[in-house]
């Protein structure tokens, strides 16, 4: 039910009935404000996604809209399957992480660790990101953090992260034509490429990695290249996502490659969906091979082809693929006695 | 679906619900190189049986050889049982003891705990243990081991074990004719026989405890009498076998004899398969009566009734009966809210 990417199972059977932190990663980038450039939510109201993820993850509800995001398409957020997974098979505790959000989600008793980061800005006209500073941030928490479970499953949700993920790595000079998902089936190239382009004339040929990360980067990214680094294998940290989660490393390798440094990677996994490992549009296996450092990685063997309901199956037909650690999320379930049964169960529930 | 041996059921129903860690102590013997003594593995590969169980329990994958290990009739190792519940109800996780292993397991992560212990010679030429070093390497682990979860689950595999394990208890003076399991349905009892008998003419009138287990037992027998003694009652263990579980508590028996002293039992319990328990070649409740102290002990009520796979039909035929903790990890299952039915369809989804 866990397929191997990269490396072998030994690490993620090691995890097998261990209990996980679920930690999610939030914030907002302006870039989603492009019209047409990322379909994680309902247009307009793109930016609440991250905090209505967040809310309908811990508690079940929506609160800070009246419901729960959704493409224009209909394709539910894949919020779905990690609240589902996380009925069925409770992570230890669920802490968020505010890596600049513009509405704070509506909640009480859950971890909230606010770092004073703000939203980013389009990497078209330049994120504006003080990336050095967050990169730091990263650093700090992932060197003090306390791990209360036996280990870490980090999550993101970050619209149009895809978008931004893709200008980092392209900007920290990787060739990565063709490496990259999107929340989209059929990309849409033009808006795309054309932010690319813009983001990428914004670098100029003095600047150095945190000036690039700070231009062509999301919060997302560069925090948690610092948290990886300030962790540095203490705890056992499956990245849960796709090509987004990929780029964390690819920043983590250039870090290191500037500093003449290098990491100790046996503790650090990246976990995603079968959509992602399978999407013929990107190569997220591609991606987790360009590091210097080598790394386990794995997707969860799951789909909706025991579901007949319409808006699952658009998973299925590539439509929606990954987000909210929905990846890491399954494979938790799997390595705690889930069936596949159960948890197309649990999602069509929600769907009423 | 847990029926209770000796004693009462409360022990066994106080670990209901709770996390158990699983430890497989994995040894050698020649002995298991006499032809025809056991059928716990493949012919010329006996030796393999531990490794490959070992491997197949933490990963799922056989590494060290190319299938998993059969009896000549295609008995499938019991390992599929242990493994199967470790699916459907993961242990909090799975430790090694190497006890003299001749090929190390190929895995990563998983703890291995290794003692610097040599496989033992065949008991037919004297065993060649030096098993007062062996016994206080036990004690020693006993007393330093750190339980991660609520209790310890202790299983075995060892090639050729009942023979030893008779041959131990016989050497020690009990009255054990009759009492003692084999992986045979018929019991090939003309090797054995001669085996035990050149293992027990090896005896001296002037040999102690300790030099009779060095001549007639094997690393397993020994070094767990010393981890019970160690752990002193201090953490909940089930001794998860048959017989030679059983031989086990005669050798902490008789060694509390020779030392004058006692054990506290409140926290120790067997439970093993009902193959063994209802075998009609041998008799578990009689040996557990024969120490000094009583202990609960327990037979998981599982047979593969519910399923037509012959391999799996050898079973109920009395072919093969326990091992790799088999009785414990099903009983395990049962404590957590796992039925029959998907214990027999795990199993038979491994043999395709």
């Amino acid at each position: 039910m866990i397929k191997t990417l990269t490396g072998t199972t030994d690490f993620i059977e090691s995890l097998r009935g261990k209990k996980a932190s679920f930690m999610l990663a939030l914030s907002n980038t302006k870039t989603a404000n492009i019209e047409g450039i990322t379909q994680a939510g309902i247009p307009g109201m793109i930016h609440l996604t991250p905090t209505l993820d967040s809310e309908f993850l811990c508690t079940g509800e929506v609160r800070s809209l009246d419901n729960i995001a959704k493409t224009p398409k209909g394709v539910p957020t894949p919020a779905l399957m990690t609240r589902g997974m996380h009925l069925l098979s409770p992570f230890g505790r669920i802490e968020l992480l505010d890596l600049g959000l513009e509405v704070k989600p509506k909640i009480s008793y859950f971890k909230l660790h606010s770092f004073d980061i703000e939203p980013s800005e389009s990497i078209a006209k330049g994120a504006d990101i003080d990336a050095k500073r967050l990169f730091e941030k990263g650093v700090n928490f992932g060197q003090s953090y306390i791990c209360k479970d036996e280990y870490i499953i980090l999550g993101e949700s970050v619209p149009s992260g895809t978008t931004t993920a893709t200008a980092t790595a392209l900007g920290l000079g990787y060739k990565v034509d063709g490496y990259f998902s999107s929340s989209f089936k059929n990309v849409p190239s033009s808006i795309k490429q054309d932010t690319l382009k813009s983001a990428l004339s914004n670098i100029e040929n003095r600047d150095d990695i945190f000036a690039i990360l700070g231009k062509v980067g999301d919060n997302m990214l560069i925090f948690n290249a610092g948290f990886i680094l300030g962790l540095n294998n203490r705890v056992p940290l499956v990245l849960a996502g796709g090509t987004q989660m990929a780029c964390v490393l690819l920043v983590v390798d250039k870090i290191l490659e500037l500093m003449g440094g290098t990491i100790e990677t046996s503790n650090l996994a990246l976990c995603t969906t079968k959509w992602v490992a399978k999407d013929e549009n990107s190569d997220i296996e591609a991606l987790l091979n360009l590091p210097k450092f080598s790394i386990n990685s794995y997707y969860a063997d799951f789909d909706f082809s025991l579901s007949d309901h319409p808006a699952l199956k658009l998973y299925d037909k590539g439509e929606a693929k990954e987000g909210v650690g929905a990846g890491g999320a399954l494979m938790y379930g799997f390595l705690n006695g889930v069936s596949k049964e159960q948890i197309t169960d649990e999602v069509e529930r929600f769907l009423g």
